[in-house]
């Protein structure tokens, strides 16, 4: 068992399938409670969305899958939470 | 099932109907709890609004046909959460 | 029924009535639970104030009368929430 | 009945009486449920102050009599919140 | 009954007592539930240090003497809550 | 018994194995109730990941050795919290 | 009886002992409920440390001995909180 529990991704997709259509193709992976997705950047072939998806035990493989089959690539993941509990990030003195 | 939850939108209408019109309109649309609309920047024979909002189980094409039935047309649709349950978006460390 | 629960208005009046008074005549108007005046700026004839409306099924046009009546001007509507609940705007990826 | 909630008041004052004076005489007055004076600048022979009152229908007169007994006057009402509730100012999207 | 709840008060000391004995006569004065002692600035024979006071009831005259038998001096008293609740200052737009 | 609650983590990785690997063998070690892997910086071989561990009594030496085990090395150990309760650190007046 | 419930100390160290090991020694002293150690800045022999220590009457000298024996020394004590209850330090007006 994994326990991710919630991912952040950077992705490049072409303009079509919009998001509407993403959200609803990834919302209803197993192990998904919700996911949130928010424009960055609009060029004029592309377009670079940050996807946050939470839920319990996720599936990177698949939620991976599911993202390529809309024609789309993740760029990096930028956060990843894993364990019995959902762990944030804590800003560092040093960052401050 | 969609399952939308929010979603936020970058809309260009005339200045009439105002956007007390408009939040009457789209907060008695099916799914829909509430409505809000906000002014970015306002031009001579225009205005740019951000409208979010917020239900369960929103359609997207029936707040799309509201909106341009009242004449005004859809720039972009900025954020969309999905889902059993309403994800935020997260701020990651790259961007602080 | 319009279902209109917040508004937010950029208002010009005269330096009298003082929005001690503003305050008075907005709060027992029909559907309004509480008004917030803000003071943005003073000009010498003229004061610029922000007034921040919260209830059940507001009224516009009876708000708008209202302020008419004390020689002030709504210059705009900033922000507009309706609906069964008091939905916020969404700060926007891109506006950060 | 006004039902003011809260004053935010800039208020001009000698340096005797002291706020901590101030302080006693305003929390006492009827409808007052507390007070809060916090010094804005200083000069040689006065000082301003920024005074916020919060209560169940306040009496702004008796509350500028008061001020203008021990010496001092008000410059401004820089903010008021009336009516059943106490409803807060809000950042709207223009004023980011 | 003077009725101050919080006290914020700007102290010039010598190094010595230090503030850890500082916190210790404070936080025993009548009506004192808990003092905060925050240093701001370290100079060759002095150092100031902002002193935040939480009680009921508060006896300036009384802590005032109890700092000046320390051998420290109250710069100014930036400031000062009192009455039934206590009221926090609140920002206004114009100072935003 | 050590007590260590929280250990945030600097720490320099080649990018295989991914940081959803990563989240996977830190979230199963003894004592652990979540991890949160963050990106800071990615280079041609290398990227730097700011790792965030909770959990009770955590063992930093299985810690250590599970991530040089996966090819990394720590950097620093920016921040470490133990004892009976979760203690953060204290933004003090200098540091505003 | 000194009551003393948080101290922020502002601690050079070798870098041996780690942050880990004085976690360790810190969270077991009498009163203390838990501790955190914060990097601020690493020389070649040194490093500073912010320690943050919450607790239930702290002996800052059986404390500071803890600190000393370990190798380091306390540069300043930057907060200190005493009393009943933990007071925090409230930023003032003429500090925004």
């Amino acid at each position: 068992m994994t326990g991710i529990r919630r991912l952040v991704l950077d992705v490049l997709k072409p303009h079509h399938p919009s998001i509407v259509e993403f959200s609803q193709t990834l919302s209803v992976i197993d192990g998904v409670y919700g996911v949130n997705l928010s424009l960055y950047e609009v060029d004029q072939q592309t377009e670079t969305v940050k996807i946050t998806i939470e839920g319990d035990d996720l599936d990177y493989e698949a939620i991976k899958d599911s993202i390529e089959n809309l024609g789309a690539v993740i760029h990096s993941v930028d956060e990843i939470a894993a364990g019995k509990r959902l762990v944030e990030e804590v800003e560092t003195l040093q960052e401050r």
